[in-house]
């Protein structure tokens, strides 16, 4: 019973804080193996659910200023006494064969922060692999205590919605634009951001930020009507992350529209209504997976193909042999 | 044993030409309805694959001119004794509330024409839907001995993917650009073109439609390698669809190249890749559709999903409760 022992002593250590035991839980979590699965499963059962943090969505395009945003709000949090945990979710890793979201090498001084835990994104070939492996890593964070989870990504394909649906609050970085254009930033995205922040408002970008700020506020203001937002949200910030200006305000920001979430009970609710997406979602991949792996499965597979490129029947009537078995019909 | 003779009798007409039994026949494959299924299966079989069609996937934005580019085209090809179908794939009329493709208010003469076939993009909230029965329409048509089947999209997410999936020939269509802008015409969508037109080559917009067209064609030869293109393809070609000019240089061009492809064998090998895509994802779709209407499934479905909402289980266990049984274990 030696695994038994394994998860429930992991799942103590991780408990506890320790950011090593942190680091192997979720390599378990990402490990694709059927076994390392089923231990993945308990080690979740194991570590529970009492704890959250404050689990911040944040979206950039590369150039934004994204690693210094994340050090400089790192540190000022960790100064705060808060432990941090920042995630990287990035659907396009796997193709660059490499992510740089959540490089230690680029947010030196937080990755050496005893208060502070950096991974950086999976491996993955599907953003469906990608997104629940990092929804479980959060979960892993949450447990070992740490008070905000920063889940980064950048602005490729769907992978933005993926993590609002695993976040709190939603916060899109952004770098001064010229003149009236929007950056290209998809209507989606903004609908989803609870704060945009306006990063590089400093030296000669300063004004531009200040302008461009403004834009985005007009923009948000016309773009999201919420029930579940107080008066003032979705808003606009300028902020420096290497002069380190504007962080508190918008952490004081942050703050405020957590607090009114947990009181009205609209963080409860997200909460709870983001548990059945990713239900629903792992039952989706599960089944995609299952077509893959099965063995008998992927024997009909293979004999429906072989008719199929001899021509004697069509995709159709292929695929319907091999889900005959799914409807309760005989092979 | 009534349905056996309906299907054997619609196959007949359908393979006589009739074009209500061609569209009776369209409208049982796109027929969401397991029974309909089940005949439209039948119907598949019955009709067979011995007829072929040269495909025409095409593609191009809203304002292009393609309704009238296929109304001069398609005439042109009746009047050379041909037979035309036209097929849309419109993977945003769910949303939309019904499409502007393949609309035969758009395409009068054709509509009228004796020797063409129009039909609208079918109304499917997935595009996995759309696309599959697209493709068994295409396959009507081409068993109704249609010679031409020209298969319209707007460029939507994977929507031109999925085209091109099903077509033996892709042409982009375009209008003249200014500058040296290239319409953000995805770089994918571009590597796919084996014709690229550019539409609207009269009046005042003959000269822009030149230099377009001179750009495109550089950027053709930039963009795509591909080992199974003869000499001269992809191209890059001037048409006015209002002025019927450069219809029949298109024409010859696509002649040339299906002869081209038929001889050298790319032809009937790009088939059988394409007959091995549609099955793969025949079978990916009917195993989410049996996720979502076996009964069983939907079952242990809703108790998992009370029990996560209830707080006890989290989403990957809920999801491993429901998967139990496809993986051999006891639910």
């Amino acid at each position: 019973m030696k695994k038994v022992t394994d998860i429930a002593d992991l799942a103590e250590k991780l408990r506890g804080g320790n950011r090593r035991a942190l680091a192997r839980a979720i390599t378990l979590v990402e490990s694709g193996r059927a076994d390392h699965r089923a231990e993945a499963l308990s080690l979740l059962e194991a570590v529970g659910t009492d704890r959250q943090a404050l689990r911040i969505g944040m979206s950039g395009t590369p150039g934004v200023g994204k690693s210094t945003f994340i050090e400089s709000f790192g540190l000022m949090l960790t100064g705060l006494g808060r432990r941090v945990a920042v995630l990287a979710v990035d659907p396009s890793s796997a193709r660059s064969g490499g992510s740089i979201l959540g490089d230690k090498t680029r947010m030196d001084h937080l990755a050496r922060d005893p208060n502070a835990f950096i991974r950086p994104s999976p491996s993955q070939t599907q953003l469906g692999g990608v997104a629940r492996r990092s929804r479980e890593a959060v979960a892993l964070c949450e447990a070992a205590g740490f008070d905000v989870v920063l889940i980064e990504t950048v602005g490729v394909g769907q992978s933005e919605t993926m993590v609002a649906q695993m976040a709190d609050l939603f916060v899109l970085l952004l770098a001064p634009a010229g003149g009236d254009e929007l950056q290209g930033v998809k209507r989606g995205i903004m609908e989803m951001a609870d704060l945009i922040l306006v990063n590089k408002a400093d030296g000669n970008l300063r004004e531009q930020a200040l302008r461009t700020c403004a834009d985005y506020a007009g923009a948000l203001r016309l773009l999201r009507k919420r029930a579940q937002d107080p008066a003032g949200f979705p808003k606009a910030l300028t902020v420096s992350a290497i002069e380190t200006q504007g962080l508190d305000t918008a952490w004081a920001d942050m703050q405020a529209l957590a607090d009114w979430r947990r009181e009205t009970g609209v963080w409860d609710q997200t909460r709870a209504d983001q548990a059945g997406f990713w239900f629903a979602e792992d039952v989706r991949q599960g089944v995609l997976q299952w077509l893959q792996e099965d063995e008998a499965t992927r024997t009909r597979m293979q004999a429906a193909e072989a008719r199929l490129r001899a021509g004697e029947i069509s995709p159709a009537v292929a695929a319907a042999e091999v889900l005959a078995p799914l409807r309760g019909e005989k092979p």
